[in-house]
Formats: C-alpha cells, structure tokens, sequence
C-alpha cells in the first residue's frame, strides 16, 4: 500500500463535458478510499462541483497524485507546470490512443488501484528546460516535454540554423527548422519530420531538421547530458520558437536558444496492460501495411 | 543560323555589381551582331547604360531572346513575367551552380552562339496556373516555375488538407503543408520534403506532403493533364498559399486552391556541355558519400 | 456490347481451392452468355473440370479477355506470358486487398458486365522488356510488369552499380541494389526502398537504389522513351537481376543490364467502383495515422 | 606519463605496402621509448620485419596499445579479436576518412604521445555478443562493433521477422532484412538503411529495417541494457545472420538470435583535432547542399 498518497487532484480538458461521469465516479472512488480530492476550476465546473475548483497551477503542490483527462495536448499542458517535487501522473485517454496518454477508460480504475497499492510504478520521463538568451541574458524560460522547436515565419522559404553541442559546432542546418525533443518527444513532431522512435526511458535528446535542404542530414541521438544550442543566421524573415507546439516566441537576430535536461521529469504512471511497444503497434499500424 | 532573332533582352539581378563587365561584354558581343538590345531598368542602373532601361514586365513581348543573369530566384521571378509568346531564356549563374541558372560564366557566348546558330536547341520547361476560388470565384491566379505551396501559419502545429485530383478525393493530408510542383520544381522545396528526382521532360505534376503527421504518405507523380485541388479543414491558424518561394497570399476558410498546367512554357536553353544528370551529380554529390 | 469477346480464359492461382466455386460460377455465367471458356490445367484441377486445361501459356493467344484469381503474385506470372496482341485482363483478388487485383469478389460479376457491355474500358500498364548483354550479345531476355531490380549477393555488403540513361553516365549507386520500374511497380519493391507513388497512367520509368549508402540519392523518375543501362563494378560478390521478384539469373562482370519499355502492354479492367487513389488510400491506411 | 604501457602492437591490412613507411617509423619511434613493440605476421611481411611476427589474434593479450593502420573494415576484424581485459586501439586512416578510423596519417604520432602521456584518454566503443539458439542450445555465437544484420537471400522477395525487445513482442518486420546495431554502428549500415545517427557514448542500441514493407516502421533506439530477438517466420528462401558485414551464417527455421550488450568494449584513441561531429560533418558534407 502506497501509504503516501493522501490527496488526488483532477484535471480534466476544459469543456470536456463527455468526462462528468468517469469524473464524478473518480471523485466518488477517491473518497471512499479516505482521500482528499481537488480539482481545477475547469474540471469543477464540467461536473458542477460544489467546493469550487483551484486554479490549474496549484494543483501540482497540493496532490500526491495527479489524475488527467484529455489528450496529449492537455497532458503536455499539465506537465509545463511541474515542479521538482511533483506528483506523479495518471493520463487517461479521452479521445483515440494516444503515445502519452495511454491509460483507456475501463482501465482506469484497474491502473489506480494497482498504483496505490503499490503494484506497479512510474515511467519517469525526462523533460527539457529550454532559455532563450538575449544580449546574454535570460529574455525567456520554459520547460516542455515532448520538444522545443525553431521555425522560420511562413512565408519564408528556408533559414540557417547553426547547432552547437556542449560548445562544439555541429553544423549549419538549411531548412524549415530544426526539433529538439525528448525521447517522449521522439513519437510527436520529430517522428514527422524523419526522426527515429527512442524508447522513454533512454537518456537521450534529439536534434531532427525539418525538410532539410542539405540531403546528408539525419535525425542526431545524443546523451541527455548534452546541453544544445541553436542560433540563426542574418535573415529578413521571422524566425519563432514553439514549446511542445502550444507556447511561443518571436526571436530576435542573435539570440541563442540553449536547451538542457530538466530536473524536473513528469512521473507517468503506466498502463497496467499496454507495453510501450504495444502502443507503438496500434497507433502506428505496424499489424498491416 | 536562327534568323528569327533580332532582339535580345538583359535581366540581371537588381545590384548585382558583379555582373557589371559581363553585362558590358554582352552588349558588345550582342551588337557587334547586329542584334538590337534591352535592358531592363535594374540592369541598365549597373552598367550605367546611357539609353536607360524598360521595366522588367516589358521586355518578354520586345525580346527573340532574354539572357538572365543571377541565380535560381532570379529565374523564377523572371519566368513568372512570361506569357504564351515568350522568348527562349539563357539562364547564367552567378555563385554556386543552380538547378535552373546552367549556364556558367565561361560558356556563356559559346553557348549563345550555338543557339543563334541552331545548334542547341531549347528545353521546354512546364509552368503551372493556380487560382484560388473564394466563394466561387477567382479571387486570385499565379503562375509558377517550381511550385504552389499550402503552408500553415508559424505558431500551427499542423493543418488538414484534403486533395482532389480531376475531382476525385485523394486523401487528407495532415502536415506541416502541401507541394504541388513541376518536374523544375522537384529539385527545389519538393526534395527537402522527400520527393524524387523528375526529369524535366517529363509531363507530370508531383504533390508531396512536408512533415508529413501520417507516416505512409509519399510523393505522389500523376500527369500533367490532371487538375489537383486543395482546401484545408477548420483551423484557428492563418494558412498561406506561396508561389515558387517568392509570392505569398493569406488563404480563407473554404478557399479551394485549384492547380494545372500552363498553357505557357519556359524555354530554357541549355548548357552546351552538361547534361541534366551532370548537373544532378555536381550538386548532389553523388561522387561522394 | 463489345462483340469482339467469344472466348474467355480462367487463371487461378494454383491449389487455390476457395476459388472452386467462384471458378465454377463463371464456367456457368460465361456459357450462359455464349462465350467459350478455357481453362488452364491448374484452373482446371481445382474444379475438376471434364475437358482438361490449356498450357497457361496457350491461354492468352485463345482468349479474347483472361480472368485472373489470385493475388498480386498470380497477376505478375500472367503478365510476362503476355505477347503484342494479348486480352484485356480482369484481376480478382482473393485476400487482401491488392494494388493490381483490385477487383473484389462481390464486384466480379457487375465489373465483367460492364466491360462486356463496353461501359468500362481497360487502364492499360506499362511494362518493360529487360536484355542481358554478355560480351556484346543478348544472353537472356525477360518482360516484367513491377521491376527489374539488381541485387548483391546475400553475403555481401553493398555493390557498385553504374547507370547510364539514354546513353548518358547517372551515377555510381554504391548500394544493396538498384530497382528499374514501371508505374504499376511503383507500389511494389521501388516504395519499400522509398520512392514516389506514379500514376499508372503516366509515361514513365523509375530508378531507386535499395539502402544507398549515398544519402543524396532519391528515386529518379524519367521519360518511359528512355533506355536504362545498368553494369557494376568489379566485386568478389555475386549479383543477380530478378524480375518482378519472381525470375531471376545470376550475373557476370561486364554483363550490361538493358532496360526499356515494351510494346506489350497490360490491358487491365478497373475496378468499377474504386479509383486508383482510392485504393492508395485504404492500401497504404491514409485515413489514420 | 601513462607507465602502464610497456609493449605495443600494431596491425596492418594484409598487403597494405603503402603502410611501410609508417609501420617502420613507428617501430623506430616506440623502440626509442624503450616499448617492447609487437607485429602480426602480414604485418610483418610488408616490413621484413626481421623477428616475424604474431598470429593476430595473440596481439591483443601481449600488447598494452594497439595500433592498428587500415579502413574501417581493417579496425573492425581487429575488434572481434579483443576480449574483456584488451588494449586501447589506435586506428589509423589509410584512404578516405573512415568513421572509425579517425587518425589522420599526419596525426598519428602527436596522438600518440598524447595518448601515452595521459593528455587524451579512450573513447569506449560498446560491442555486442550475438548468439544463435537453435533447439534450445547455442549453436554460434559472434561478437559485433557495428551490427547483426538478418537478411534473406538473394531470390527471396521480403521475409517476415519477428523481433523481442526483453520478452515483449515488438512487431513482425515484412522487409529485406532488419540491423541490430550499435551506436558505433549508427553510421554504417544503418545509416544506408534510413537509420539516425547515435552519439558512441550513448548507452543504446538500434533496431532498423531495410526496405520495409510496412511504411511506418522507423528506426528504434532502444536502451543498452536490452536483450533483443530476432526469428522468422516460414519461409522457402534462404535466411542469413550477417556480423559486422564480414561474417555469416545461414539460418535454420526456429533458429533465436540474440542480441545483447558484449561486456568487451572497443578502447578507441580518439584524434586529437577532430570531434565525433566534425567527422561526421566532413564524411557526411554537411557544409554543402
């Protein structure tokens, strides 16, 4: 029995009015297991929640446990506001299978009872901690887990993105733009730009272009130790960088984007039925052509 | 001896100081012959030329032959000025070898002289027409060399756009955007998103997906006679259509974007001593891993 | 009504028993309309049919239209026994769904209707005759419908092979092979080694290497005028041509592989109810990731 | 001053006379630090070197450091004869550059001062051990660098692999063949095969296709630690285990091969100007288009 567990926060997507049931039943579930229930005001609301709900952000410090509902977008969402000390997260799919949120609902309640009970554990999933550096200094921070991409402004045709690896120039990528990601990362953006699928559990980070001009340039796999950086080279065009494809920022000539391991990693608490490699069966269609 | 040319316009692309002596060089070279010569306003500026210049849209109807002088994007901007009479094109490169710029410095006049003498003859090169209808109309219409390019909007992660070829539904394609390009335009945006080699003589249009979200998808090359059309699905994101890189239009929901061959043609007059697979293996580097 | 058909030919895939009754449905529903149908020996066995069987390769001269059942493999077999002037083929697929036999069992009866009665007519595909050349004459000549593909031996690494098209030198493919193919084989082995998808339609030829260790090559697509030359360089190794994977014959230094369209065309009845992009779409899954 | 070396090895490619220069200086250079220097026979004969030489494989358990002067395929039969407790190896490039054969021949002796002063260690190269299972016993085993390759034979069209990452079912691979590779290995065959490029020093290992038929597949990286299997299924083709490109053997159906991290690694002396990237940039031109 995982004695630790004493309170469970609920975040469901907002406006995901087909979760009330599987929410009330949570809350219900929970309680009658002794446990303190928060929701966000978003959840609170979709089931009417007499006691409110926190604000999103809040959550992450009053649990012991963190219950999603969504897709693989709110998930991301949820993981940009972890700390060091946060707790670990049950990511229930609403919606098609998706690559993080792997827990199916009539799983749901199968998974938590085998947590709590201590039966099954974690899937820690490294994130990364991207800084854009301007007239060196810190102009901008965030956290992502899937990745942190560099693109040019639509009407551009191509921008040259110069790579450095722990101080080690690597090259000058001619392209759309360039992915750093995570290997939970690596099944996202990156595994539609060519990029190869890295076990979540690797220590690793990848450096993938997107529709590269140069013809010789693959997918880079280095140690997650690697600290990465990416500037560009004079261009009359505008040049962005987009956090797990939901947070963005114009950048400007001459600043360096500067890309780490976080010490923060999100907790995942696995399927209890589905293997990493079962997921990537199904969602890729690997039984048939 | 091709009697037919009694005229020969000078395109250089605007500040190219470089291509000063050889402009000069080529108006001697062009008069000495009798040949009476143009220059555009741009190009006239660079050499000083007493008699001044037209603008750029007037030489194509006063020309039996248009010398172009810069690189790949000079061309492009060049052939998109080009009607159903137009004259043939001798495309010289300034800097590093261009896919369509073949021509380079020292075989310039050898290679002009050839052509006056009816020894090379000119390489038809396929353009494409493409409108776009809003509500029904045309609210629109390009021509293009290369390609007509579906994009979304910077910050998008991804768009949807759905394919009709001769009014049959093709697929829809999620991804970064959609190529639609000329056999000319597969060695340009179209190979940095994975698409083959087309030879130019080929009559074919080629439609590849960038970064592409489903995995199965490929370049797909149909005949040059089929009408493809694009539209893209309800998205909260800005998507744009740009022309050969260079010309770019906001698109509106419910836009279609309709794409076919043009009854105008580039004439482009080729290298006197490298074959199209030449100029393949120089710029790609097939001698070397 | 198309009254050039009197005679119809059956070809099933040998031992392919769960065609009895679909074979004897046929005998039935030919003869009821007056046509003569043959049978050859393996056809024949299946039903037990009195009168025997033709050679399979007497069918295509006694038939007016050839009714092929099987898979894509049976299809293939059928097509290299084809001369100038063979019959239309229907290709009904037992299995999956096949790229050539895409006539489904409950489309059979309406499908062969409709051709009888001239409301559909055949999609003719290209296919391509293949000469081996030793010392200077044709050892051995063969006609595929899919490719012609150069392959090392099993134990070896990679071979050097040398293209020349039309006469004029491509490139050194260092690689596991090399494929030469039609359009119809563009779905087959060329998409396995990542090229393009052709149109059917389309006058064409393909050149794909199989795992190039050159990163800067991409399949080739040229004018099905043109005449494609493959040798290789001097290497310890065996090298072998097979053709549509199914034929095949072991190489030796200096052989020239000469490749170039056929004047015999394979006379295909589409489906009545499927277009080409139809099947792309549910063979390769384009509605899902 | 690294004392612990006290004798020296050096290894030739057989025949490889353009090396005696080099391979006399060498003895001359490492005798005049009072090192006991070693020779294989083929080593031996290009010199005439007077006291013979060793059989190959007796090097690695006399010898403190091994230089070993060739290509890559010169360095990778030297590594299939190291054991748990072997020398560092110097690799020195006669030829084009190699990936593994770093040394530059201008190089070799400032490395290898370097490398005996204790200014440069060791970059250490992880191995795998490879074993055929067939009814239940061992029935071969290999030791890696680069890769096991499964592949069918020359005739066969696809074969169908079924692949075990530690017991859990990955998925049935239809393709020419499917690479087990080591980091290392990430730029030799799998690199051909569409592969990513894998930092040495990651603790991973790959698993990619060669021409799969099956269009989602991609590249996995999968932790060092795992156990990985291969078998396939029925077939009436030939089926080959193929090590590092230069060993094989044929297949049996029902025949395991397991793949695992070797507890021997490749001490390898890394050039002392060229990083892991700047090789890559100049063997992979990524400097140009």
């Amino acid at each position: 029995m995982n004695t630790q567990i004493l309170s469970v926060g609920i975040v469901a997507k907002p406006r995901l009015n087909t979760a009330a049931d599987l929410i009330n039943q949570l809350v219900e579930w929970l309680e009658a297991r002794q446990l303190r229930v928060w929701l966000d005001c978003e959840t609170a609301l979709i089931i009417g929640y007499p006691a409110g709900g926190l604000h999103r952000e809040e959550l992450p410090g009053k649990c012991d446990l963190l219950v999603v509902l969504g897709g693989d977008g709110t998930l991301l969402s949820v993981a940009r506001l972890l700390g060091e000390k946060s707790p670990p997260v049950l990511a229930v799919n609403f919606g098609s299978l998706g690559f993080l949120t792997e827990i199916t609902l009539d799983e749901v309640f199968s998974t938590l009872a085998d947590f709590i009970s201590g039966k099954i554990s974690t899937q820690p999933r490294m994130m990364i901690d991207i800084v854009v550096l301007r007239q060196g200094e810190i102009f901008a921070g965030y956290r992502a887990l899937n990745d942190a991409v560099l693109t040019k402004g639509t009407l551009a045709r191509i921008i040259d993105i110069d790579v450095k690896i722990d101080g080690h120039f690597v090259a000058t990528y001619k392209a759309d733009g360039l992915i750093i990601s995570t290997p939970t990362g690596s099944t996202a953006y990156t595994l539609s730009a060519g990029g190869p699928i890295v076990h979540p559990s690797l220590a690793a980070m990848l450096v993938t272009p997107i529709a590269s001009h140069t013809l010789t340039f693959r997918s880079l796999v280095i140690p997650d130790r690697a600290i990465v950086e990416m500037s560009f080279q004079p261009t009359r065009e505008t040049v962005f960088l987009t956090v797990d494809g939901q947070v963005g920022v114009e950048l400007q000539m001459d600043d360096i984007v500067q890309v780490r391991k976080s010490a923060v990693v999100l907790d995942l608490i696995p399927s209890n039925t589905l293997s990493f490699f079962d997921i990537l069966r199904q969602k890729l269609k690997w039984g048939e052509r």
